[in-house]
């Protein structure tokens, strides 16, 4: 089975790299661009029948910290 | 209008992140991990009518590398 995780900074959490994006797209010229997150995406491979806990298990573990970091995960 | 870019590394291109994910995975115990590819998301907000041409202008020329990486626009 394939699942994507996404993993973004929670709200109120500063995100300088969504910033530098910002930034550099006013730079080049584009217009409205108003805030800018960045995160990021996780697409596995796992076994057939693996279930949502231990997905979410290895979310907790490794793949996010929880501390700042939220996780969405999607199956494929 | 809110707007998500996936990145994600093209097949064939190493994913150095992706496979320490996978390894950092097996090594917490996790069994039936195939391959882990690692990509990022941006999510942005941007002026409403904003066209999917001028978003695939701000990927090809900002936002990923399009010789080693691929994108896919999705409008929230």
């Amino acid at each position: 089975m394939k699942v994507r995780v996404h993993v973004m900074l929670k709200d109120g959490v500063l995100d300088p790299q969504g910033e530098a994006v910002r930034h550099a797209l006013g730079a080049l010229g584009f217009d409205g661009v108003g805030s800018v997150r960045q995160g990021k995406v996780i697409e596995m491979d796992l076994a057939d029948g693996t279930s949502e806990d231990k997905i979410g298990e290895m979310c907790e573990k490794l793949l996010a910290n929880t501390v700042i970091e939220s996780y969405r995960i999607e199956t494929l």
